[in-house]
């Protein structure tokens, strides 16, 4: 005891006598891990005074204008919403399914994005059930004409989101094939893993030359209920009464938000760290995707508190990802030839971060090796995936810059995803400091890092790879 | 080896060598516990085929034209449906909650069970926030003139749902205190556990000479952004728009669905298994009470797959539970001079049954002795409170006669109550198994009881409390 405090004393007094130095970055990231607050600031403010945040509206433009003032409140420089118009579609307030016979029983529906409207007063008519994509793929052409198609799925919980692959395409081609053979409407299964009434919407696309068609999805319980019903119908046709009353707005504005953390080398290419801002109109946006840019504004902040980073440091809240990615593909447009050094975005929930990939392991070893040591301590390890990035980081692919993966645990991802469940009680805060300790820790290297990130060669006037082009 | 063959060899001979022998009542129950089919079918049937059966409407007409069936094709005698009339309450089609400032966000709200409608287009006003409904209790007179009322509590999940009596008031009776001190409509939290957007609806109460208002719920996740907004807010007024348009029908029928077990001597007060056949609109009724109506007839069934009980075993799925026991009360009046031996109700989902409680175990302790030798293998322990028996069994504490009470595990109850998310998926059938198979052993005992249940002494011409009326 005594020898432990005479150590003690001794560390003391080697201490350099500065008020408040500077943290380490490694320091940095462990506080942020024991207890950011700043994340948790942004994400109950977005949630609570913002809300549903549907690309091209009003509430996207107020969810833009409150991180604008979150950023410049919280020290961010160059603090921009920066405009571009896009093609808006709204889900409308009617979203209604019976089922009339042989049984009769309302389902919990709601339209997907790109949707077309039914007749007032909905359509009524047959339902033919498809178990997955692939069975309407198989349906004859002009089979389904006068009736609603039901596609559904079996989905499973991955902890690498995988399965959204597997079960996506029930939503985002579904009502496509459909419309193609004849269907006057398409209902699917919930894309999603949870049992709850509320259903999962999200973006479906029709083809060139197919006119959109009234397209919705049922919650999953729904979705189970008439899969019995054909079960128990004995042959009998099953009957759907639907109504839906989406509508185009035409061009309206949307816009993405930047800040930066400046450099103390303005000059050198940013790091870029990235999200969207943007959620359905149906869902809150917490997990999908306040929480990715809580995290990465807040691993910006820390980062910066152990001292002024080599490069800037930029967020990029992208608008207008879910309908499209119409934010990152204006973003990349805009700022094509400004070099971005390296891109990571943060756009799968807010549950623990468990591995990393880079597309610089082989071309960088020693960053890459750099970032494995740094980071193993939150339980993160070296992953060999390339990383290809997120959706809000076209302009990184477009440079075919360098590019970090942050993977997070996506188990519980999609029983939430487009849902009007992705509330702010459904962020696990244990987790999400994690996520801003590990981001913290990894734009602070990036951020320091003096050669060329993709190369580790010297910082040239842009990245390689433009030099390339 | 050789010698448990040769034992076995033993045993089978020792079989008398009838075709099919009747299990005893043991067997019977084991077999249920291992592999009941019966309580599946009526639940997964009532659930696909009908669906919400709210009390007084056609929607609960067809959920007992639907059991009176499923009855007689499952051998009940003495099906029945028996008629009576209710004051019926309808939710109508619109619920709407949006707070319009300082913040602009949508709240998901459904009506309350008596609300009174909104003019068309909704109300406007500023929300007045209690922690408590204490806390509402103690405003003065007068005070919320103009106002919305908004009601919270802070629920904890519980075993045996003891919760409800702590949170209940809200729903029970907030709005019809907050009328009654001028308030304009009343929104509260849900009564409920979950942490999800679908409102806990429920019946709530205005007192005599108190002007109805509207009354609406708001989900958890709404209810505790709504709280949040008014850490926010920094004193500024929250306003909420509100619309809701439920209506009253007048008289309609409603009714009690029973169906019989016929005894060796139906001349002796039968068994009495009760559960309601009635649910919200708003929900499927898996859990609240399909699932009762499920595990007693399934009960029933087994339990004469034993022989043909001394006693009938008389089931009783009774209408308009939830709007106000009006299917108790009915069949109370109809039939008090009948006695009951004794009765039993399930109304509490389909978890784990873990203690049994009688109201004899002092007058006939070798009774409740026997009935809980006879449980002990399923978990299910003696307990020492009154049985009080449920909402639909009024008839039984009408003779003050013999009553059981089966607790099942309530911890999820309240997460699903009243809700849309009360479907078939969220059975765990492996519980409700355990349930049938407790109940099959119990009502196979009490079928077969010789001496009055309540006293243990000879059988009287009707009970002992009702020759004492």
């Amino acid at each position: 005891m005594i020898r432990t405090l005479a150590a003690l004393g001794a560390m003391t007094l080697a201490i350099p006598a500065l008020a408040n130095p500077l943290p380490t970055l490694a320091e940095a990231a462990d506080a942020a891990h024991r207890g950011d607050t700043i994340a948790w600031d942004f994400l109950e403010g977005i949630t609570t005074e913002v809300g549903p945040r549907q690309a091209g509206t009003e509430a996207e433009a107020r969810g833009r204008a409150w991180a604008v003032a979150w950023l410049k409140a919280n020290g961010f420089a160059n603090v921009a919403d920066e405009p571009f118009m896009m093609d808006t579609w709204v889900p409308g307030d009617i979203a209604r399914a019976r089922i009339t016979a042989p049984f009769a029983q309302d389902l919990a529906v709601l339209p997907l994005g790109d949707s077309a409207a039914t007749p007032v007063g909905g359509i009524e008519a047959e339902v033919v059930y498809f178990r997955t994509v692939d069975d309407l793929r198989a349906a004859p052409a002009g089979s389904l004409k006068g009736k609603i198609a039901f596609i559904s799925h079996a989905m499973s919980r991955t902890q690498d989101g995988s399965q959204y692959g597997f079960a996506g395409p029930a939503r985002w081609v579904g009502a496509g094939i459909a419309a193609s053979k004849g269907a006057l409407a398409t209902v699917i299964k919930s894309v999603g893993t949870d049992h709850h009434r509320n259903p999962h919407t999200g973006g479906t696309d029709f083809p060139d030359g197919v006119k959109p068609t009234p397209a919705g999805a049922l919650s999953l319980p729904d979705a189970a209920n008439l899969e019995r019903m054909f079960a128990r119908a004995a042959g009998k046709p099953i009957r759907m009464k639907l109504e839906l009353n989406p509508r185009r707005l035409g061009r309206t504005q949307s816009g993405n938000v930047v800040g930066e953390i400046v450099g103390r080398n303005p000059s050198l290419p940013p790091v870029l760290l990235a999200c969207h801002i943007d959620s359905w109109w149906n869902s809150p946006g917490a997990f999908d995707d306040g929480a990715g840019c809580a995290i990465i504004a807040a691993a910006a902040r820390n980062a910066a508190r152990a001292g002024q980073p080599l490069r800037t440091i930029r967020v990029l809240m992208a608008g207008a990802e879910e309908v499209g990615l119409f934010g990152s593909v204006a973003y990349s447009k805009a700022h094509i030839d400004e070099p971005i050094a390296v891109g990571l975005e943060s756009d799968f929930g807010a549950d623990r971060i468990w591995r990393f990939d880079s597309n610089f392991r082989e071309t960088n070893p020693a960053l890459h090796k750099k970032i494995a040591a740094a980071v193993a301590r939150f339980g993160v390890s070296a992953g060999t995936d390339v990383a290809t990035g997120g959706a809000d980081i076209n302009i990184v692919r477009d440079q075919k810059g360098a590019l970090i993966d942050l993977q997070q645990d996506g188990t519980r991802y999609f029983d939430l995803h487009h849902t009007p469940d992705d509330t702010l009680d459904k962020i696990d805060i244990v987790q999400l400091r994690q996520n801003v300790a590990v981001w913290t820790q990894v734009a602070g290297i990036l951020a320091n890092e003096e050669s060329a990130i993709l190369t580790g060669g010297v910082v040239p006037s842009a990245p390689p790879i433009m030099q390339n082009k």
